[in-house]
């Protein structure tokens, strides 16, 4: 049978832990040559909508040693509006009763059959997250203790999870425009993690005087200023462009989730559709040409560079770049879970599978 | 709600001319900008078996005028068996039931949702041959009446079928090396066709005279003899190296199916594996890089090229590298006849999105 989950399964399920334990190894087995880490595809193309972009994108990899493959799939409505005067770029929830479509269909390399479907989101949250605590466990001081949390959606959330995950934390301050906003996700995230996590009136005083600062906002514009690095401090970001190049730049040590991964956009048919992204591309510093030979998460994973030399340095993870092998490790973890829980729904594999030579 | 269709379903709906004209339609909007054919990536890597490899490809493309996107994913168990003395390439079934894992996903560019599920394997079979087809009716003489088939296999009996959709052909003969299997397709076929098919003793006695000559195996090794080319016969082949090089340099006109496409392969993890298709690769005749600037099936649809000019040239289409483009438009086919006919099975489409965003 093929396993069908729902993102509550997930939810419910996927502990931050096991997802970094699980994205450790796996990045691990990447560096050893056991997983290939894949390939990723992007098709932006006009729809009849002036105002939007249709998006089909997908991502595949494996992990040998856990058996299994995976597809990510990205079926989206893409918008660009202007959101408090900085441009977001906002996927439109047009399926039916006002839906994203985002899948995962996990795959087994022993026999070929589909395991389980599922949906992406609560493990984008998770994989994403899992990453920067990975960051946050090679690069951080061991020490560190407060954390300033730029941004209070559900990307930011996650973040909190990673970060108490892989370190003693006893405060995090968090910063996004909406004051309302962000004063609801402090108590919810407060009680959720049973750490102490306020407000603060502006970035800056979020940052001023912590060990950690997370990025974690979905704007098109810089969010960091490269005057608040301090010695000692860890900084990570999950979005192209939260970070100035300037604070990249002036960062002891960088690493990066995977310079090397592949994507191949096709940025075709958008008949005169202005879209951001493309802008920005255009953009890209080349002062940033040497993130293409900085260290890696799978340098970490499995132990071919060191995130941290001394207290004093200021260090940097750029979480940049999804990666379908954490689909495949976090999917497995879910996979397992579910099954020992009893969890989801079973469907005939036949349905997904055909009895012809394909 | 999403449509789940079956193998079955598709060969009751697919009728081949509308194939053919689906994909004529299709290749003259990628022509004009109107479509993204989109990218490719393959993943080959281990198992536990020694004489075989895992392969995760998947390949996704958008048509506008369509309305439609598709993603089509194999997961694939590979093996390079020795047969009757030629190396073949297999998909070893090891699914449930001793099946494969072969499926298209297709989606809607308006609202991003899942439309329909369902196996490759009928399409497969109904998108190559439609490019075979769309090769004859742009490339083979006008007045072309005999065909030599050479493969009797399951690639070979759509040959048939899109051929004599094509032209009106009045004898095709047919040879593969096992003689109860080309008998036996010959009749299949002869009875499904109306057209008179027969078995010929070698490949050289099928071809002589022949107007028209389509490979359709599953070798590794060419199938074909340079010497047997003659002035106005069309040559038309699905695989590489089913051609000979000398074969396709002594054509007067060589037109391919898509040389730009893109394929991101990722060969690693084999732990000494001998994977055939490698050295293919790397053997590949440099003699071939005029392949790069050859007209295209997309050219012929869009009338940007000609097929031929005269009675006494010998063309060649190189029907290689499948493109998920197809799958978009033959599934598009699919979708809307089976709509129409009621067919299928109706999945709930909440059980493939979501409502957070992704």
């Amino acid at each position: 049978m093929t396993l069908l989950l729902s993102n509550d399964d997930a939810s419910a399920l996927l502990d931050m832990r096991a997802c970094i334990e699980a994205l450790d190894a796996a990045y691990s087995d990447v560096a050893k040559g056991f997983a290939v880490a894949g390939t990723r595809g992007e098709i932006l193309t006009k729809t009849d909508d002036p105002d939007a972009a249709y998006q089909l994108k997908s991502m595949s990899a494996t992990v040998a040693s856990l058996e299994m493959g995976s597809v990510r799939i990205n079926s989206d409505i893409l918008t660009w509006p202007d959101i408090g005067g900085s441009r977001r770029r906002v996927k439109s929830p047009r399926a039916p009763g006002k839906r994203w479509t985002g899948l995962v269909l996990l795959f087994s390399t022993v026999t070929g059959e589909p395991l389980a479907i599922f949906p992406d989101g609560v493990l984008q949250r998770m994989r994403v997250a899992a990453a920067s605590g990975l960051g946050v466990k090679y690069m951080a001081r061991e020490n560190a203790r407060t954390v300033a949390l730029l941004g209070s959606g559900w990307q930011a959330g996650s973040q909190v999870l990673a970060v108490t995950a892989v370190r003693d934390i006893s405060q995090i301050r968090c910063f996004s425009p909406n004051a309302d906003r962000r004063r609801k996700f402090c108590d919810d995230m407060s009680r959720q993690t049973n750490t102490e996590i306020i407000a603060a009136e502006t970035a800056a005083a979020a940052v001023d005087g912590a060990d950690i600062v997370l990025c974690a906002t979905n704007s098109l514009d810089p969010v960091f200023d490269p005057d608040w690095i301090a010695p000692g401090m860890h900084i990570g970001c999950i979005r192209d462009g939260e970070l100035p190049p300037a604070a990249i730049l002036a960062c002891d040590r960088v690493a990066m989730h995977d310079p090397k991964s592949i994507s191949t956009k096709h940025y075709d048919v958008t008949h005169g559709l202005h879209v951001p992204d493309m802008d920005k591309q255009a953009a890209a510093s080349t002062d940033l040409d040497f993130l293409a030979t900085v260290p890696t998460a799978f340098d970490f994973a499995a132990g071919k560079a060191v995130g941290r030399e001394s207290p004093e340095e200021a260090t940097c993870f750029l979480n940049l770049r999804g990666l379908a092998v954490q689909f495949t490790a976090v999917g497995s973890v879910l996979y397992h879970a579910a099954r020992a829980a009893g969890a989801g729904r079973d469907l005939p594999t036949d349905w997904f599978t055909e009895d012809v030579h394909p």
